[in-house]
C-alpha cells in the first residue's frame, strides 16, 4: 500500500476485513507516523520508500492512494517491476501524462493496471446496467446523473471539481452505455468564485446525451443518483437507508455523509475481485486506456468551462490491447 | 347543519367551495355565536333549534355534526320530518340505540340515513378496495391497519378509543372486504392509566383475520395505513405527501397533523356525492345498519378489553331493507 | 364555454361537480354534435358562433378551450366585451400575437385574462414553491424538470414540443422561482427525424441554471417531476399514488396514464379559483403578460433547436397594468 | 462445516470469498458428492464422519449445517472437544434437548457456542435497534413484524413454520428490544389444511406487545419487515432495492426471491465476525441460552397454535454464564 491516508487506510482496514486473497503486507506513506498508524493493526512492515515497497519480492501487487500527482510515475514504477497494480482515480494529472502510462504498459504487452473507478462495482450501479443490457428500459436517450458532496475537501477549485469529482461520472457513463464520449459541455450557475455547483452536458457516440451535475457542497449530504431514460421506460438509482423513522411529523431517512460509508460495498467487491485476479496474474477491471480516457475528457470539460463552448474530446489512437 | 364546531364548520367550508348542489341555508348550534362565526361566511340563515332547523320548509336535507350524543334523536327527527339526512360518526352511543334508529327508518320504508364514515369515499381507500375486487392480491387472508393520532383529543378514555377512533377500522374493514366481522379482541400494552395503544384482532366471516392498532398519542403526526395481504400478493394504503425534502441529513416527507387535512379529499366527495344522491332522492353510502353494526363491534371490543377475551359480535336481524 | 374537446368537455365536468361558484350555461364548438354531447349533461344552451356566446348577457365569464390558433382573437374579442376570461395555454401561436393581446387588454385598463397554467394551482408544485419561500433549501441555484407523456398527441412536431409541452416548465419555472427567464438552449439527441425529447438548458435573471426534459414519447406513462437544489438543501416534486402492490417480484405504484387524471386537482383548484374571483370582479392568475413571456421563451427555444446556440429571450416593455 | 447443502455451500463460498480470518479446511455431508462438491473449488478435504472433523487436529472450529434434528448431538460433540461452534438455527428439536446443550456448555465453564440468528448482524435489524438505543423512537409500546416466503420449502407443517421460520422473530424480537418474552398467543385465518399465514401477539416483561405475521407461501417474493413503535415515533425496516425502474405504467423495485440473497450481508458479517472471535477464543454472538429460550418460546407458540389460547413462556433457571 502507498499511500496511508483516509484513502489508504480505510482499503487497508478493508483488504484485512473482507478479502481472503490478499494480505497487506508493506505500506509506505510520505509521514511515517501514517504508515505506520495503517500498517500496525495487520501486521505489516512500514517501507521507508514506495521504490523499495514495489521493488520488494515479498510484494506480488501493489495499491497507490497517494496524492494524485505522484500516481502517474508510481504506476510506471509497478509496470517496470512487472507488478499488478491498482492505482486511485485520477490515473494521471493531465490526459498527456495519463498516456504516457498507457503506452508503458503497451511496451510491456499485457495489462496490470488497474484504476480506481470503483463504482463499476457498486452493486447499484451494477443493476443499472443490467436495465440497460436486459431491454428493460429499451435503447436510451438521455441519462441524468446527480453527484453531491456535503461540503468541498479535495475538490476545492473549478478545474479540481471536474478533474477530482466529476471524473467518476465521466468513467460511469460510458461504462454504463457501453459507448464512448465525444463531446462535453460544462457551466456553472455561479459566474464569480467558487463555480459549484457544474453542471456538464455530454454527447455519446451512440447519440445519448447525459446531465451531470456536480455540487460538492450541496450542505445536506452526500447523495449520487443517476436515471437513464430509454425508449420503453426508465431505471433510477436512488440509494435508501433500510430503515425509516417518523419523529416530529417527518417520515424520513437518513442521508448518508461520505463516499466512503456510501461506496463500502463497492470497494469491498472492487479490492477482493482485483485481489481474486491479480492473484491469477491478470485484470479485467478498468484499464489504463480507461483511465487515460477519463483524463481526456475531464480536460474538454475544464476547457469548455473556461471558453462556454461545447468542446470535441479528441484521442490518440487506442492500442490493440485495449481492443 | 346542526353542529358548527371544527367538523361542521369544516363541512360548511367544503359545501360552500366544492358543492355545487348544495347550499347551507340554515345552521344551529348550541352556541349562537359558533352557529353564527359559520354561517355567516356563506350567508346562511342562523336558526334557534335544531327542531326548526329540521323542520324547516326551505331546508331539503341535513347534516348532523353535533356531539355524538344527540346523534341518534337527532337522526330520528330527521326520518320523522321525511328528509335526507347525513350525520357523523358514531351514529349512537349504543347499538341498542342505534338499532333503534334502524327501526325507525325501516318503519318509513326507505333509506334516508347516512352516516359518515368518510373514508369509504377517500381515493386512497377506494384504490386499496380495487386490489381485492379485481384480483390483484388474490384471496385476502389477512388486514394490517394502523391508525395514529398525534395526541389524543376526543378519545380521551379507554372506551371512547373505541367508539371515537377505532370504528373507522371497525367500519372501513367489512367495507374493504365486503364481509361482516364476528368476532373481536382488543388488547393494550399498558395495563395501568389510559390504554393507549390499543390492538385488535378481528376476525370475519369470510375468514380473514386483521390486526388494527390504534394510537391516538403517537407524537410524530396523524397516520393512517392499511396494508391487506392475499394469496397473489400484497397492496398497501401509505398516503405521502408529493414533496420530499433533503435537508441537513434527512431525506423526509412531512407527516400531516391531523385527519382534517388528510381527509380532506375523502369529505369532499363524500359530501358532493351524499348531496347529488340526496338531491335524486336516494342514498347509497353508509346506512343505518352500517351505523349500528360498527356501534355494535365497537361494544363487543370495550367488553374485550374489560375481559381479556375475544368477544363475539351478536348483531339483531337485518331488516330486508338494508339486504 | 368555447370549445367542447376532450379539455373542454372535462372542464365542464369539473365546473358542474366540483364548483359552486360557477355554471356552464352556454357551450359552442365547431362541431355542434361535440358541444351538444358537453352542453346536455349541465343544461347548457348550445350557441352557434363563439362571438354569439361572447355577447350573451347571460354570460358572465368566458372558458376558452378552442384550437391554440383561434385563442388570440376570442381573448380578444371577450376583452372588447368586458368578460373575464380564462384561456387555455398557449395563448398565442406567436409572441407577437400574445403581445397584441396584451396590448388589447392594456388599452382596458384592467386585467380580464387570466391564461390556463394550471400547474399554479397544483398542490404538488404549490408545496415545491413553498420550500423555497420559506427558507427550506436555501438560495436556489439549480433546478431539474422532467415532463414525460407515454406517447404524443398534440405535440407531433420539434416546435411543437416546445409550443405545445414545455410551455408549462417554461411559466412554472419563473413562478416556481419568482424570477425571470433570460435565456434558453433546447437540444435533442435525436438528430434525424422527430426530435424527441429534448433537452433545455435555461437561465434565469437571479442567477439560477435549470435543465428541462421533455419526453412525448416515453411509453411507459405520464410523468412531471421537478427538484429544486439549493444552498441548504433539496426538494423534490415525486407525486405517488397512495397504495402500492407487491406481486410476482416487484414492489410497485402505477404510473399514471395521462395529464388529465395528474392534474386533476390542479384544474379544480384552478376553474374554482377562477370563477370565485371572476364572480368577484378580479383575477390574480396567470396574467397576459405571462402567457406573452411563455411564448417568448418558447420562440426563443424554437430558435435554439433549430440554431444550436444558447438563445437570449427578448421581450418588449411591461405594461404597468402587470408590474 | 458440517452439512454442505444449500446453507452450508453457501458459507463455504461466504467465507472463501470475504472472511479473511477463517479457511474451511474440511467438510462433511451425509452425501458425501454434495460433500465434494462445496469443498472442491475451496481445496477443503471431505471427512467421512463429523465426528471425524470435530476431533481433527487441523479444524479449530465448527459451523454445523446440517438436518436439525442433528444440531444438538453435534454440538455437544464440539463443547466436548473444547471447540468454537457455530450452529445454525433452531439449536434443538425441543428445548429440553436444546437445554441439555446449555448444560453441557455450563459444565465445560466457558461460552463456545453461538447460534446462527445471522439477523442480529443485518445492517437494516442493526440500525432499527439503533433507533430504540439511541432514543429516537422513545419508549417502545408495539412492535410490528412481517416475515414472508414465496413458497413453503422447509417450513411445510404448523409447527414447522413457527420452530422454522417464526423463530427468527423469537429471536430478533428480545434481542432489539434487550427484553424477554413471557408470553405468546399464535392463531392462523385458516382452519383446515396447513395453517398458514399464522399471526403470532407476544408480550415482553418491558410491556412490548408485539405482533407477527409470518407467511410462507405470499406468493409474491421474500419480505421481511419490522416497525417499531414508540411514544415519540416509529423505525421501520423495510429494506428496498436501490434501482427502480418505470415500464409500462409501474413504477417499480423488485422483491428479492429468497433469504439468502436478502440477508447476504448479514451472513457475511455473522461469519467474518464468528471467526475473528473465534479466533481469539471467544464470541459475543447468539449464545446456547439464547437459542434455548427461541427453543422454548417456539415450544410455547405451538402449544397456543393448537390451544388458541395465550401461552406462558416457562423458562429453566438461567445459568450464571449467561448473566
Amino acid at each position: 500500500m502507498i499511500g496511508a491516508g483516509a484513502m489508504g487506510a480505510d482499503h487497508i482496514r478493508t483488504i484485512s476485513r473482507s478479502v481472503p486473497s490478499a494480505r497487506v503486507s508493506a505500506v509506505y506513506d510520505f509521514n511515517t507516523d501514517t504508515a505506520r498508524a495503517a500498517a500496525s493493526p495487520v501486521g505489516a512492515d512500514v517501507v521507508s520508500s514506495a521504490e523499495q515497497l514495489i521493488d520488494s519480492a515479498s510484494v506480488d501487487a501493489v495499491i497507490i492512494a497517494s496524492p494524485d500527482r505522484t500516481h502517474a510515475d508510481l504506476v510506471r514504477a509497478c509496470l517496470a517491476a512487472g507488478k499488478q497494480v491498482l492505482c486511485e482515480k485520477p490515473l494521471a494529472v493531465t490526459a498527456d501524462e495519463a498516456y504516457g502510462v498507457v503506452e508503458a504498459e503497451v511496451v510491456g504487452g499485457r495489462r496490470l493496471l488497474q484504476v480506481g473507478f470503483m463504482r463499476r462495482y457498486d452493486p447499484g450501479f451494477v443493476s443499472l446496467k443490467r436495465t440497460i443490457t436486459d431491454g428493460t428500459v429499451g435503447e436510451v436517450r438521455i441519462v441524468h446523473a446527480i453527484h453531491r458532496n456535503a461540503s468541498s475537501s479535495t475538490s476545492t477549485d473549478d478545474a479540481g471539481l471536474i478533474t477530482g469529482s466529476m471524473i467518476h461520472e465521466l468513467d460511469t457513463i460510458p461504462w454504463l452505455l457501453d459507448d464512448e464520449i465525444t463531446d462535453i459541455r460544462v457551466e456553472s450557475p455561479v459566474v464569480d468564485g467558487f463555480r459549484d455547483p457544474q453542471l456538464a452536458t455530454i454527447w455519446t457516440k451512440g447519440g445519448v446525451m447525459v446531465t451531470a451535475e456536480v455540487f460538492v457542497n450541496a450542505a445536506y449530504g452526500y447523495d449520487v443518483r443517476c436515471e437513464v431514460v430509454g425508449s420503453r421506460g426508465t431505471a433510477s438509482l436512488a440509494p435508501a437507508e433500510a430503515v425509516s423513522t417518523r419523529v416530529a411529523g417527518v417520515d424520513g431517512v437518513p442521508v448518508r455523509d461520505d463516499f466512503v460509508a456510501h461506496f463500502a460495498d463497492a470497494y469491498r467487491i472492487e479490492l477482493s475481485t482485483w485481489a481474486d485476479e491479480a492473484l491469477a496474474g491478470r485484470t479485467t477491471g478498468p484499464s489504463a486506456w480507461d483511465g487515460y480516457v477519463a483524463n481526456a475528457v475531464a480536460e474538454a470539460g475544464v476547457a469548455s468551462l473556461a471558453s462556454g463552448a461545447r468542446e470535441r474530446v479528441t484521442l490518440k489512437d487506442r492500442p490493440a490491447l485495449y481492443a
